[in-house]
């Protein structure tokens, strides 16, 4: 047993501690730890004297899902594994954790944002912080050479969290990739096709795809006179882009990096280059660029994309954006990002389609990405056998944010449940009858609630109804039993009519029918 | 860098040790830990020299899901969860993991069982070990007072894995609950209901459906003789009788825990007691029974729970079964839980709902689980006030299992995608058309797919269908282009058809609706 005045003394001295950090400014992330000890005190003070003092709280940067939320992320994935069925993608299930050994090496230097879990003997376990890892474990592991799948769940980073703008610790990634040794770039533009169909169907207002590929990269660095060592963190800084001014980029390329100004420049001009399958040609023909084999190779691939994009009838969102560089290190060819413009004003201009420099519209962030990693699965093999692979992930979480900010602002109600049909009644002791029509018709199929009491009011059964966005009551009464009939009521009109048992069924069905 | 002839050296060490062990029989747990250890050598050597010795693996008592078994998993949750919805269930969901605080004190022994996170800064977290104490975390959180909700979602245990009976240290959980003040044993019923339904749906074979009140073990156990303060442990004994003889429960009451052999067998005669409503009404009038307070309360409640399931048509699959105990300690009222009976074979014996005794016929298993918790929010609650809640939880996993084996058993062969049709060519250089073809497909929403090749061969593009279950092919020539048609072809019986370009979208839905 604790001595509990040995714990309020303690939770005063700590209180002084967290009071101090506050008004010292200290940072988020050592004020929330004095506060968790501050709470994980009380909790022991409130054990102890039986007042249950929890601290009621998720995990830093995670949430629950109420059931509105859920509607809503439901109706999203809906549309989103549509698209991947239409695209004839299978699907699979990896574990939450992963051997720790099997992400060692893949983050570079987010590895550090990794959740380990506590060593309590047997293996060493890490949550999976993608879902692209996993993947091509899996692939190694069962030998698979090709596959079209697509994969939603949870990943973890222990990242700091944003969680307005929908930047979470638990979050899901929504992944569709193909792995196989195919004809160049189809199965890559088939992925920009998906995340077009997807972007268009979800309503998210205008977005643009930008491509550029890791080998026109690395042939702009090397010809620009980046030094070999150099080619990833100039790479990183160039992709903070979307984020940052030219001008500061360049800063930190020639201040933090030691990258020469001429060289510096030189990239500049490239990286504002934006446009379509001429750009390609024009980057062909242009005299340093052409020297890089890498470069022409990632040229000559980019012009085949787009000449496919456009059999797909998808070119019109699409943008070949040499300043797009992603982070991840193990692309190996083609990568692109989807952004949305601001909803609606801001669609790609014309200029941009033909290769002369675009105005950058606002961007309000990326909603998918991914590209072309050849190497990765080679990591797991024991023989080193590659298998080749190109995917995307779709950034829902930013879209749930979106869809949720959208229905609070209309004036449409978010239904939480299917149910079709309210089994009521206006007079008392009619329990047992309401509960055999439930039954009949549960056991028809209908969605069907009854209220959990003896005797409710018709008003609160009626209420009920309005609340949740249930479209019919059927109500009993002595006369309507005697009659063999229901009282059929919708809701929002207030129209009843007498319907006989025996049609009863068919009647919902027809009102509630979605056709 | 590490000296790479230091480390061939530790693993040959290493070898011995594992070698030792197992040639001294030492426990699978101390072994797999050597073994563990052994592996991680060998990958440090890997790394090393470049040969990428990963232990390619997933986590102990875990497993991925290939696209069949995902097939599977998605008919049984199509299943589940259109049962929840036409019982008018919202759906929520909750984080992975929780404040270790949060499940400290709910599981009582097997809080052992819990995985913990390292220890990272910031909070103690751990991994959810059951979705019921999340959803009190959160109906107490959000001040929730009623909500009918399911859940469904992985859940985590340090487990001795059996992995072939489908018991593994990652599972799913499948919640229905109903929270709220509603009058006596209404959802209770329904939750029965819902069992009912789901297990006849989901077509499993036979099953039963045992009931008990934990108010009617305790008193039970008092006017047996129990010590108050043995009532958990003994109820833990009797929770084993689905598992082990009578006999070895009495030795274990009187040897282990101390009961006396006159106690031990007074219970004896009651728990092999089986029936109905009459059952209950014959305990009530049971001179020793009766006299326990609990007991008449719960038993009163058995018999108002069977008058509803009669309204609800369930009876035929309910037994009244006063072994029936339900290890968890959280539980206030009723419980309850579903046995699969040997397929077909061994149904509920008629006299069993009579009253009488009934032959126990082999069970393979607990296929499902609940009952009433009215206690659980409270202890979230600052203020300690109640929600009373009941709820039932579906095996899945078990569910699984036993569907995966069907499958495999029938001939019938599971698709893993919904393609309804492959755009092909016999000829060279049909790519674009081929490509513009499938983009007409996928924007009338048509689920299709194209060969990531030039030029495939005919024979590979009707074995991926024949393979993959796809049932149609449109194929392609230039005789066909000219003539503004497309072969269709039917996989199943090599019938071909020449449609007209317009109207093979209509042809296409009318050939492959499911209606």
């Amino acid at each position: 047993m604790e001595d509990k005045a040995q714990i309020q003394e303690a939770i005063k001295t700590q209180g002084e501690v967290v009071r101090k950090l506050k008004s010292e400014k200290a940072s988020k992330e050592q004020i929330d730890e004095e506060v968790a000890k501050l709470l994980q005190l009380k909790a022991r003070l409130g054990g102890d004297d039986g007042k249950h003092q929890f601290v009621l709280k998720t995990a830093k940067g995670t949430r629950d899902y109420n059931p509105k939320q859920m509607a809503i992320r439901e109706k999203v994935f809906k549309t989103i594994i549509s698209c991947f069925k239409r695209h004839g993608a299978e699907t699979i299930d990896t574990p939450v954790f992963e051997l720790k050994e099997t992400l060692t090496g893949k983050y570079g230097e987010d590895s550090k944002l990794i959740y380990d879990l506590k060593d309590q003997g047997g293996e060493l376990l890490s949550l999976r912080y993608d879902l692209t890892v996993p993947f091509a474990r899996y692939l190694a592991m069962n030998k698979i050479t090709n596959i079209k799948r697509y994969h939603i769940a949870k990943v973890y980073r222990r990242d700091n969290p944003a969680m307005t703008r929908g930047r979470y610790r638990e979050f899901y990634q929504c992944d569709f990739d193909i792995a196989g040794q195919y004809d160049g770039m189809i199965p890559d533009a088939e992925c920009l096709k998906i995340v077009y169909e997807i972007l268009s169907e979800l309503n998210l207002g205008d977005f643009r795809i930008k491509v550029n590929d890791r080998r026109i990269l690395d042939g702009m660095f090397a010809v620009c006179g980046v030094p070999d060592d150099k080619f990833r963190t100039i790479c990183s800084t160039v992709d903070k882009l979307d984020k940052m001014s030219w001008e500061d980029v360049k800063k930190e390329m020639v201040n933090e990096k030691g990258l020469s100004e001429e060289a510096a420049d030189q990239i500049g001009e490239y990286v504002s280059m934006q446009g379509g399958m001429d750009l390609a040609e024009r980057l062909l023909q242009d005299q340093k660029m052409s020297q890089s084999k890498q470069a022409c190779a990632g040229l000559s691939d980019i012009k085949l994309l787009f000449s496919y994009l456009q059999l797909f009838q998808v070119t019109d969102k699409v943008v070949f954006d040499l300043s797009l560089a992603r982070g991840l290190d193990y692309y190996t060819g083609i990568i692109y990002e989807a952004v949305l413009t601001q909803a609606g004003v801001a669609p790609v201009p014309a200029e941009a389609q033909n290769g002369a420099p675009a105005e950058e519209s606002v961007s309000v962030g990326s909603v998918a990405g991914g590209g072309r990693y050849d190497g990765l699965v080679g990591m797991f093999d024991p023989k080193g056998r590659k298998v080749p692979c190109v995917g995307v992930s779709i950034g829902i979480e930013r879209i749930f944010s979106i869809m949720e900010q959208k229905a609070e602002a209309s004036a449409e109600k978010v239904r939480t449940t299917e149910v079709q049909i309210m089994v009521a009644s206006a007079q008392k002791n009619l329990l047992e009858e309401r509960l055999k029509l439930v039954t009949e018709l549960w056991n028809a199929g209908i969605k069907a609630e009854v209220m959990y009491k003896k005797n409710p009011k018709l008003l609160s059964q009626l209420q009920h109804c309005e609340e949740s966005g249930i479209p019919l009551v059927a109500i009993l009464g002595e006369q309507e039993l005697k009659d063999g009939v229901v009282k059929l009521r919708v809701v929002a009109t207030r129209e009843e009519v007498d319907i006989s048992r025996a049609d009863l069924i068919g009647e919902i069905r027809r009102r509630t029918s979605e056709a």
